[in-house]
Parts: C-alpha cells; sequence; structure tokens
C-alpha cells in the first residue's frame, strides 16, 4: 500500500500577472533611493501628498461634529446601497449641481476614495486593447490602474513655461480609434496648476471633436488661490460626457476617510444607460464608502464654513509664495508659479549640477546633505524636475528652502556656454 | 471652407466588458421577481443579509465608544498606509493569532470589508484562464468576482443531508492543472453550517494532495452556537497556505463600516513573499478601509465584553429555532438544522407544490400572498431552496413562520406517487 501512495505535486503558487502589473512608481523610485538624512539636521519631507501629517492643517469642527452626529444617530451602521445612500447622493448632486451642469443623486456614485472613483471610471469606460490620454507630468494612479487592467496610456504633454497648460497639438496626435478616454487633472498634482476657462474650452473641443469621454480628476476642485477661478469642466460643454471624480480627501483634510464621488455629467446623452448601469454593477464587487462618513456627508458639505476653506487656500497661497519666491532665486533650480492645489513643480538644470545625474540623484543628495526630501518627478514620468507640497509648517517650509538654496549653491556649477554667452 | 470641415465623429461609448461581466445573482434574481405584497399583512423580509435593519441588534457601546475615541484622538484623518496601520494589524494579529498558527502584524492586510479582502485575494492567487472552486450554495460574490477577471469558476457540492458538508469527492474530481485556489466558507452563507475540525481536515488533505492554496471566508467565524465549535483552518494545517478573510462585518454588526482584513497564514513558505508582495501592490490601488475604523480597531477588539458576542449568539439560535422547528413540521418543506452564521436554508419539495415552478416561482407567491420575503436559492445556484435569515426580531421570525404555514397548507398537494406508497 506504501507504492499505492497518491503522488504528491509540488507548491508552486505564483502571483497573478494583475498583482505583478499593478506598479507604484512612486513606491518603487522611493524604495530605490538611498535615503539617509544628515544626523545634524531634523528631517523636513516635502514629499507626502498627506495635508494631515504635520497637524497644522486640521479639518473643520463641524466636519468632526457631523461624524459624532452620524455615530450617535445609529442609523448608519448597517450596508448602504452599494452606490451610496440616496440622501448622501442628493447632498453630493446639489452641491456640484450648477444651471448649466444639473446634477440628480441617481448622477452620483459615491466610492471609497477618489481612488475608487477613478478605478471605476476607468473601468466602465476601456477594454484590455483600448488606451487612455494621461498627462505627463500625472499622478501616477491612472496608470497603475489602466495597466494592470491590460489598458494602454499614452501620455500628453503639458508645458510648464505656459503654466502647465496641455499641448494640445500633441494631445490631438495621439487620439486613435483605440483611445477610450481623456484624463484631465485640474487642479493639478503634481503641478499646482489651474487651468483657465478658454483652455478647457479648448481641451472640450478636441474631444468633442474625436468623441472621446473625459474622465476629469477634479479632487482639488475649488482648492485655487484667490486671484484664480476654479472651472469644473462638465458646465463648458454641452456634448462631452464627462466623469468627475471628487472626493473629500483634499478640500476637506480628511483622506483617511476614503469618502469619494463620481458625478456623470450626460446631458447629450453620449453615455446612456450602459455607463451608468456599468458603474452600478462595478460598485456591487466591494460596495463603496463607510457609512458613517456617508452618514455625515450631507452635513460636512452644507455646515463646513466658508472661513474653513479660505483658511486653507490662505494658507496654501502663503507657504506656495514663500517657497516659490525663495527658490526663484536660487541658481540652477526653476520653479513654476502655482495657482492651486498643494503642489509646485520645480525644474533642475542639470547641466549645472554635474555631480548629478537626474532628479532621483539629486533629491538623494538633498537628503543626504541637508535632511529635505522631495519627490523626485521621475516619480510622475518627468525627470529633471521635483515636487514639493506646500502643506508643512511656514517655519519649515522657510528652513527647507534654505536648506535647499544652501545645497544648490555648494553643488551650482555655471555651464560653459552659458559664460561664453555672457563673454560675447 | 465650409468643405473642409472637420468630419466629426459619432459618440459610441459602451461600457467595457468587465462591468458587463460583473453579475449579481441576487440583484438580477430579486429584480426580475414580482414583488407586489399582500396589502393587508405588513411585509416581512426574511432575506436581508444585514443584522442592523431591525435595530434589534445593535453593536456594543463600546465598539461606539472605540470610534469616538479615535475620532477625538484627531490621529486618524490622514492616509494610512495602503495595507492599514501598524498598530491596527499588529491588533488583528494578536486577536486571530494561536501557537498552531502564528501571525504577526505583517501577515495582516486590512481591507475595505471583507469582500475586498475576497477580491484582493482571488486577485492575487488566480490570471485569466484559471479556475477556482466554490461552494455551490455558497455566497455569490466569489463568482461575480472571478468571472469579471475571466477567472473561470467550477462549484463544489455541499451535501445537505450532512449538514451541508462538502462532497470531497466530487470537489476533488473538479481540480485541474488551472485550478488556483479552493474557496472554503465556513460558517456558511447560506446554509448555517459549521464545519466540524474532522471535516476541515478532510478538505484541507485535498487541498494538500492537489497543492491548492485556500481562500477560507471566515467571516462569520467565531459565530457558532454554543454546543458547537468554530474551527479556524489555517491551525488545523502546517503545509496548506490559507488566506483567511474577515472583518468587523457580522461579528461586530457594522457591515457599513466597511473594515474587512486577509490573515496570511503560510508556514509552509507555498505564498513565499511573492503573494505577500501581490497583496502589498493590489492594496495600493484604491487603498483600503476608512481610518477611523481602523484607529477603533484595536479597542473594538480589545474591549468589546464577551457578553456581546454571547448575547448576539444566543439571540440567533434561539431564533433559529424557533424557525426550524415550525418549518419542520410544514408538509412539503425541509429546512436544514443551522449551526451558526445567521441562515437557514429551507428545501421545498416542489412535486408538492405544483402550482409553482421554482423557488423563484414559490418565493414571488409567498410575497404576493402573505407578504413574507425569503430569498430563492436559485441566487446561489441551488434551485427549490429558499434562505431565511434569522436577525429578524421574535414576533416576526414566529409570524412570519405561521404565515409560511398558511401558505404552504394552502398550496402543498399530497403526491400521487406518496399516495400509492400509503396504499400499499
Ligand atoms: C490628482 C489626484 N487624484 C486622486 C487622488 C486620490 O484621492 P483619494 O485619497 O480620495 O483616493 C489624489 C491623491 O493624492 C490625487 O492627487
Ligand atoms: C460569506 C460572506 N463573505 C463575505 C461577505 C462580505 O462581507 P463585507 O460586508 O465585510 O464585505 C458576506 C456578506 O454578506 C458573506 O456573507
Amino acid at each position: 500500500s506504501a507504492k499505492m501512495k497518491i503522488h504528491k505535486k509540488r507548491w508552486n503558487i505564483r502571483a497573478s500577472e494583475m498583482s505583478k502589473n499593478t506598479l507604484n512608481p512612486i513606491r518603487a523610485i522611493v524604495d530605490g533611493m538611498k535615503l539617509s538624512p544628515n544626523p545634524d539636521k531634523a528631517m523636513i519631507a516635502l514629499s507626502i501628498g498627506d495635508p494631515t501629517v504635520f497637524g497644522n492643517l486640521p479639518t473643520d469642527e463641524k466636519v468632526l461634529q457631523a461624524m459624532k452626529d452620524a455615530m450617535d444617530s445609529h442609523k448608519y451602521n448597517g450596508y448602504a446601497p452599494s452606490v451610496g445612500y440616496q440622501k448622501s447622493r442628493e447632498a453630493v448632486a446639489n452641491f456640484y449641481c450648477s444651471p448649466e451642469a444639473p446634477l440628480e443623486a441617481d448622477d452620483v456614485i459615491l466610492t471609497s476614495g477618489c481612488s475608487q472613483a477613478i478605478e471605476l471610471a476607468i473601468s466602465v469606460l476601456c477594454n484590455p486593447g483600448n488606451n487612455i490620454l494621461v498627462p505627463c507630468p500625472g499622478f501616477s494612479l491612472y496608470k497603475t490602474l489602466a495597466v494592470s487592467l491590460g489598458i494602454e496610456i499614452k501620455h500628453y504633454n503639458l508645458l510648464p513655461e505656459k503654466s502647465w497648460e496641455i499641448d494640445l497639438q500633441n494631445l490631438e496626435s495621439l487620439i486613435d480609434e483605440k483611445t477610450a478616454c481623456l484624463v484631465v487633472n485640474n487642479p493639478s498634482n503634481p503641478c499646482g496648476s489651474v487651468y483657465s476657462k478658454e483652455h478647457l474650452q479648448d481641451i472640450l473641443a478636441v474631444a468633442s471633436r474625436h468623441c472621446i469621454p473625459i474622465l476629469a480628476d477634479e479632487i482639488y476642485g475649488d482648492m485655487v488661490f484667490p486671484e484664480h477661478t476654479f472651472y469644473s469642466m462638465a458646465p463648458l460643454t454641452n456634448d462631452v460626457p464627462i466623469l468627475s471624480c471628487g472626493g473629500l480627501a483634499k478640500r476637506w483634510l480628511v483622506p483617511g476617510w476614503r469618502m469619494g464621488w463620481i458625478l456623470i455629467h450626460d446631458r447629450n446623452q453620449a453615455f446612456g444607460q450602459e455607463i451608468r448601469e456599468g458603474l452600478v454593477k462595478l460598485s456591487q464587487r466591494i460596495l463603496g464608502a463607510c457609512t458613517i462618513v456617508q452618514g455625515a456627508l450631507e452635513a460636512i458639505l452644507n455646515s463646513t464654513p466658508q472661513e474653513f476653506y479660505q483658511d486653507t487656500i490662505g494658507f496654501l497661497k502663503s507657504n506656495s509664495e514663500i517657497c516659490f519666491s525663495a527658490l526663484s532665486s536660487i541658481p540652477g533650480l526653476n520653479p513654476v508659479r502655482p495657482s492651486g492645489a498643494m503642489y509646485l513643480m520645480v525644474g533642475i538644470e542639470m547641466e549645472n549640477f554635474p555631480e548629478f545625474e537626474n532628479d532621483v540623484d539629486f533629491t538623494e543628495h538633498l537628503v543626504t546633505e541637508q535632511s529635505v526630501f522631495c519627490l523626485p518627478a521621475t516619480a510622475f514620468e518627468y525627470p529633471n524636475y521635483f515636487r514639493i507640497v506646500v502643506t508643512v509648517p511656514e517655519d519649515m517650509m522657510v528652513e527647507a528652502c534654505s536648506r535647499i538654496r544652501e545645497f544648490c549653491q555648494l553643488h551650482y556649477r555655471p555651464c560653459n556656454q552659458e559664460s561664453n554667452d555672457l563673454d560675447q
């Protein structure tokens, strides 16, 4: 009977292709960096896209109160519909409704963070083999999600010299019959740019001409500095269907709560029932946001005082001005002035820093020598820039800028070409 | 110049294959039913797998307090790591740790509900073209997720006459070289069954022989009636790697909070680093659970009093006994006695109810005449049964059973075959 023993196979468990194709460029780059801060200087991280980490940007008391009220009501512990409570969807619809782009509860799908909103939007619009157009530089999640789903991405260029407007010709040249969606992120991570109405209309004209729906990542919507205006895309078009993705994370400063949404704008009936039903179906895979946050949503949207939003924006503007003007005067650096969101991109004139190979090398040494960490923009597919997050306390921002100055002064080498020019 | 007008394409946006392939059999069946209750009788829904809807099963005060403390600490508003806070993972590890199957924080991945735990587990183990083995009758999400990802499902049979134990021969016969995972749901939705240690060992022996990893859906873990014992699978094997999926939804009665987890059990190193890294990567797609709930998790696990668990189980047992004994004495019905969870399956001797075509038809008429709604088990791929949820208040359960009796008495027809037998 020992001979009759069933042949035991060997264990051979491999991670799926999808998991292997779920690539996080920020993690990949940061994990590959040797980040050993200078022991004599306290670390200052200008890299973290989480406005809560330094404690200087708490959410509003009304927001916390809304959560407590939702808890105390004992009404929000059970399952919500997979697309969210009707009342909460209605609250979002009312908040974002405009005469030009009306919204009803049915046009809103609540999700687990803006990330899931983006995931559902991409998943419903694209099949494997399709492609989507994403900004470069841009937030990496679009690529992470698309590639893992077998969807190709095509990067369109943003123009730093035009405050990161889209290179429309380049954009249009990328469109082909497999293009399923155009992703527009305004205000932008990592650029901090805010598009004018005219530029958004130009983008919409391209989408309209080629009949490409838009995924508008408007998570930083309304987070624009006082002299600028945020235009949501949907009211600016009559025909281009738009899935606008947003959430509580940034404007209400509670990214951990994972409350996001999709606003379905489709006045031209181009999405029709099919996309709506597709989104509902996809929402049933894992259900959406925590019901306590959903229960608090109406009060959060309606009771947060204007001063809270203004104070946040005031702080972000002031800090970004401090940073922009400090870095503007540093030879070798070219910061691009932001108009909103929480970020600032800084160009490095690599030829003036011959010791360093690229932005990754540059920012790595900035940590080693000055204990200041900025994310190399290679993480956004945009080499030779780095991104600064302007949510840190003002004194840290000032200190960080002076350390960056010291670092640059130490390593800056004037180019021969330039000195030749000057000689002439 | 009018002639040079650029040819405008037509809008032709279709929902993706994935969204079309995300099928929810419960929704499909329920939406297809004509549910018009008898206006003279108040509706009693025995169909809803949400223990909170009737208000008779509130969560514990300590659980709510833990949430408020997490809120008040102001520490849990920012982003958590994508796999969850280290401290919260540690709390789960400690709670489920056993000498036979030790767990550390790194073995725990926090997710948005047990649903996302299942999604990540399937996504990391399977490629399109693989198959997974799922119970029949069984919770429909396994199939929903798998099919949408291009993974085939194979149903293995549960045996009602053996308290829904797995037909092991049938199970083993389904395994082929494409089988990537065996899903075991214990205690079971929809059966309310609880497997013995011996049966679990037999299942593990099959998995071990064929080197198939197990997805153990243990969301109803520990929810077993006093005379039964819940055995988690992991401590019962030394070689079979297990992803155990669970969460707060059922035992703590807060399904809306979307707090779930995966426990990685891999003492034999069959998953190795690859599966762990795959899970981490997948967790970065949309991030996981709400940080407030994560922040409360340690206190929830450690402070919820034993009486709370006992009271819940006591109620579920008492209600299921009431239901089981009432339905046992109804000619034409064959309830299967449950040992845990919140469900009870009832067989319908369809030949004795010739007016009705099947379980869907039967339960539809039960609504029309008696305003009692039970989910037809066709929703679990198991025709001619229906599922009862035993979380309703006792008086409703009693009333529902007496209405079911009335309905059955009205429609029951003895079979010719049986009367012949009696004549002999
Ligand atoms: C442009 C952009 N979109 C979406 C997100 C994701 O938002 P959430 O945290 O709500 O998932 C972020 C987060 O940093 C972002 O910068
Ligand atoms: C067997 C089983 N697994 C998983 C789940 C999903 O749990 P959650 O609500 O935490 O996603 C359920 C919910 O009903 C279930 O019955």
